[in-house]
């Protein structure tokens, strides 16, 4: 542990550094998370954008009292090292470490966790409330980066904010990047100001202002600097208009600028809106030169950055080459993604057709209904989500999509789980919350194989959604097939038939369930084994006729026992009043912590152990 | 029907009708709707505001080529009495007759649907990308309220326009009113507009200024008055910012003004808002005097308004008092409600705790995430929204709420059929979405005091968040308890004993589960009557040794079949590895229509009769 950072376990300690050296515990705060991150993996270019930020929230406000709430959270690295976790950073999303987000079960500190966007602003003005009733004058800051403003449920809370608190302080930190680079007409305004003549002089002279700062005078200065840059800058009328006062922009790197600001807007009794403008991935050249690469990654090479590839394709790359493909034939495809061209591939189908390509920010809901009107005009859209995220379109993908029987296409990626990522981005609710939707169509491939083969199913059905889940990383690496099929909808695929146990196995999870059909088989029973392929609709047929030709079920899935796939055939072999043992292999009902696939996984059976029995004792 | 209304059956007809005659036109159209909703209920307010606009955007847009999308879509009766359907309003939310809302299967005029606010904006942009790309020139025009511009998916719509299309038409219908008066900071604004002199000076120029268009001069001129307006007025400012042109405000009721401006925006080649204002309920007294209750009403006396009140309390009362009763005794209780305080009853502690109590606009995502803030600093948040709506708060209830044990409580009106309004407001997919969600508390009472209880119980219970679904309408009208009790968490309620059936039966189901307890009785079968209380946790002990001595179950739930009560109940005998028959009394898996419980039910029963005889051949 470098010497300044390695003396600070709470805040006093913080406080002891004199101002001049905080440049220096900057450094070696950088230096600490490019050699640690390139191990572990993780958010480095976010991290390293907010050294400054975070060390003079530090020195200004005194966390567990004041509470500090960074939206996402994933750029919070920097805040544990500086709240007494920074010799355990090198355990960061490893099983039992410290988690890649803010986790209030982790730190008091932590006052509140994230892995998904758009909730600090909402959650802060909570808190506000929470402090103003009591009584109480802790200050409340939200951090949150500019991506976050093309999210519904911030610009909710902007609209909120002004009639339900006068002591609210948010920062926009504006780097333009997202996970990928910033859309929409409020991140345009944004960059504008970045390369424009404007904002070099009003950064210049906000902090010869703040310079100035502490006489009496202070804030009428601050009433007048502002009415003077008001025709000029955008964001300034924008926040203005939710009854903010806005201060910016300024220089996100430089320390003594934002504490003395910081202790400025602390005590206004008005809420407040700090832009700040900071570098992702500053200080690491690697890290500037790929942003999208650098916003979250695996293990790396410290010295230039590279990073291994996976040994044979990701669902993700076959999911973008295959829709690239499907789109030179059928001029109605279209595509649509929430700020993740990179993470589900669609940067490809970008590059080749970019005119019917669509990032529409970070807004889940936005983009399924503006799919929904392309399907209900013709086309053949594509919504590649996370399925984590995929919970926020529930509403949409019911009230827009299926009751219209709109064939908009859900492609949900990360679908089970999210090893290192944790409970906020594992995909382990997406059936429960989908398969109850009347007149969907729900798949998952087996292999990289039949992937092509559903997605080639989902271009040419037009009745209404189809949604498919595939998982995070690669596949069995199976070939492709040269040409890809149309499947029935509804229809299983049967691998083997037996008399005994009957095995039914959704996606991917078919690698464990042939495993069991060996030790089954070597033990002397009889296996049916089917690849479900479908969760809805369930192909009935199929499962009764085996169910009743057996003498017990297991069922296989990546997904919480509640309401999955093992729920769906339940309920089918009620409804055919089939009687029958039935045992599943699910996730069990509580949240699932980050680490390794390999612990996680030893951990769930571990656990299931005692409910093999049914299986091997028919 | 009237004269003029009656010679309407397509848009040559409603032409063929001298532009003098069209004030004696919406006089017909506003006298036909009071006559007519007067018997059905309806969406009277609202519809009565948007008479003149309907007909000028029918004059100028012809559909279905042209598309209109109205958000929510509840203002969309007067529509449809333009478009063939005038002789069939008197069927309006009747069985079989017209939706409620406008309905892609009902017209080929109704370009989109809806029922849920704020997805016009986007549905409609989706609709424009489409047109572009197939080279077509039809118009788009998106008809929202100003309470839609609370909604984080108008917002991120709006973020998402200028890159998106050139041709894009979007018409503010400014009424100050939501289903409640409107809330937030932009409200703030587009209200005081309505009062200030700037807004007659500037409807007076509009109006001046629109009489002259048609020369080429008229753009430039448009560009001048924006300019010379900018200033003064705010939505100007900030929908440019937003990349679109702004005009207005407009007299709403101004039939002329409204074709001519329709007529010179329509071909700009650049995306437009225009920004009108209306009056709710214009020509009918007791609407104007009552805009909250006449927004939406059941039958009422067309000579006074007058409507029957309900013979015992609703569930939304009790909900009301209850937690009024509960805030005396306890401080930190808050409210929170996303524009429903009259339906949910939360204008009760509004009035008794006006600090307490926060109406976030139509934004239920920010709601929840503001009370996991409240919840995060100790307050006791109660977050009050129909099921329907709720769908849209999944992904907070578990990666803010379940995730965090913050312990919100999430009070869902209308879960169950909500009849009338048909499948875009019924709660039938709540406890398939929720009950997957670790950590959560779910509940549902079997009556009126009961329902006290249980609220008494989430009070009390601080470990993490809790739900409860109650139906639409009253109860039984049993007598409500003089002191509330903390019933055990998890634990069901038995009310009689037996050894052949097992009914388990969930919230108000237990009526059709006591008549069919009574039923196998006399057919001499014994009878386990159990009332479940808790979906989560489901008291396994309970069910599993009820089940164990009993030859068939039965559930009862107001919910769909998929992922419901019923599967919960078909985990638990999983996993307690009991084996018998079950039957489900629940919706089909398919979207229920509108119309009367009665009717409703009885179809639900017709179709499922054949699965009845698992309970009466055992």
């Amino acid at each position: 542990m470098p010497e300044l950072l390695g003396s600070i376990h709470n805040h006093a300690d913080l406080m002891k550094i004199p101002e001049a050296e905080l440049p220096r515990l900057a450094e070696e705060i950088r230096s600490t998370l490019i050699q640690s991150l390139a191990v572990t993996g993780g958010h480095l270019g976010p991290n390293l954008g907010v050294v400054e930020l975070s060390i003079a929230l530090h020195r200004v406000f005194e966390t567990p009292r004041d509470k500090i709430i960074f939206d996402v959270s994933h750029q919070a690295y920097v805040h544990k090292m500086l709240t007494g976790r920074a010799e355990q950073i090198h355990t960061i999303r490893q099983y039992q470490g410290l988690s890649g987000f803010a986790k209030m079960s982790e730190s008091p500190h932590d006052s509140y966790g994230a892995g998904h966007a758009g909730t600090a602003l909402s959650a802060a003005l909570g808190m506000c409330a929470a402090r103003d009733l009591k009584g109480e004058d802790y200050h409340v800051v939200a951090v949150a980066g500019d991506a976050a403003f093309t999210c519904g449920t911030t610009l909710e809370a902007l609209n909120n904010i002004s009639q339900t608190t006068r002591r609210y302080i948010t920062i926009l930190n504006d780097n333009e990047w997202a996970i990928d680079k910033n859309v929409g007409a409020l991140a345009k305004y944004f960059n504008s100001l970045q390369t424009s003549e404007t904002f070099s002089w009003l950064r210049d002279k906000t902090a010869s202002f703040i310079e100035k700062l502490g006489g009496t005078q202070a804030k009428e200065f601050a009433f007048k600097l502002e009415d003077t840059t008001k025709n000029l800058i955008f964001p300034s009328l924008l926040f203005n208009k939710f009854g903010l006062r806005y201060f910016g922009p300024l220089n996100g790197h430089d320390i003594p600028t934002l504490i003395r600001t910081l202790n400025y807007i602390k005590d206004l009794n008005e809420p407040v809106i700090l832009h700040i403008v900071t570098q992702k991935g500053l200080g690491y050249q690697p890290a500037l030169d790929n942003p999208t690469k650098f916003h979250g990654l695996g293990s790396y090479c410290v010295h230039d950055g590279e990073t291994q590839g996976s040994p044979t394709p990701t669902f993700s790359q076959i999911f973008g080459s295959t829709l690239v493909d499907m789109a030179k034939q059928d001029e109605s495809i279209t595509a649509i993604t929430a700020a993740m061209a990179s993470g589900t591939k669609l940067d490809l189908f970008k590059e080749a057709f970019p005119k019917r390509y669509f990032d529409v920010g970070i807004a889940e809901e936005h983009g399924a209904l503006f799919a929904c009107g392309l399907a209900a005009e013709g086309m053949k859209p594509y919504v590649a989500i996370y399925s984590t995220f995929m919970q926020r379109c529930v509403d949409m993908i019911q009230h827009d999509a299926a009751l219209q029987k709109l064939p908009v296409r859900f492609c949900m990626d990360r679908a089970g789980l999210s090893p290192d990522d944790g409970p906020t981005h594992h995909g382990l609710f997406d059936i429960a919350m989908i398969r109850s939707i009347p007149d969907v169509v729900f798949m998952q491939p087996k292999d990289e194989a039949e992937f092509v083969h559903m997605l080639r199913t989902m271009n040419h059905y037009q009745n209404g959604p189809t949604v498919i889940r595939y998982p995070r990383g690669c596949g069995s690496g199976v070939p492709l097939p040269a040409t890809a099929e149309i499947l029935p909808i509804g229809k299983a695929e049967v691998l083997q038939t037996g008399n005994d146990v009957l095995l039914v196995s959704l996606g991917t999870m078919i690698g464990i369930a042939r495993d069991t059909a060996t030790l089954l088989e070597e033990r002397g029973y009889s296996v049916t084994l089917v690849n479900a392929r479908f969760i809805k609709p369930l192909d009935d047929e199929c499962i009764r006729l085996h169910a009743s030709r057996s003498k017990v079920i297991c069922t296989f899935e990546d997904h919480s026992i509640r309401g999955g796939f093992n729920s769906a055939v339940l309920e089918s072999l009620e409804a055919g009043e089939i009687t029958i043992p039935v045992e599943a292999i699910a996730w069990p009902d509580q949240f699932i912590e980050h680490g390794s696939e390999s612990i996680l996984r030893k951990n769930m059976d571990s656990r299931r152990k005692p409910r093999y029995k049914k299986l091997f004792l028919i």
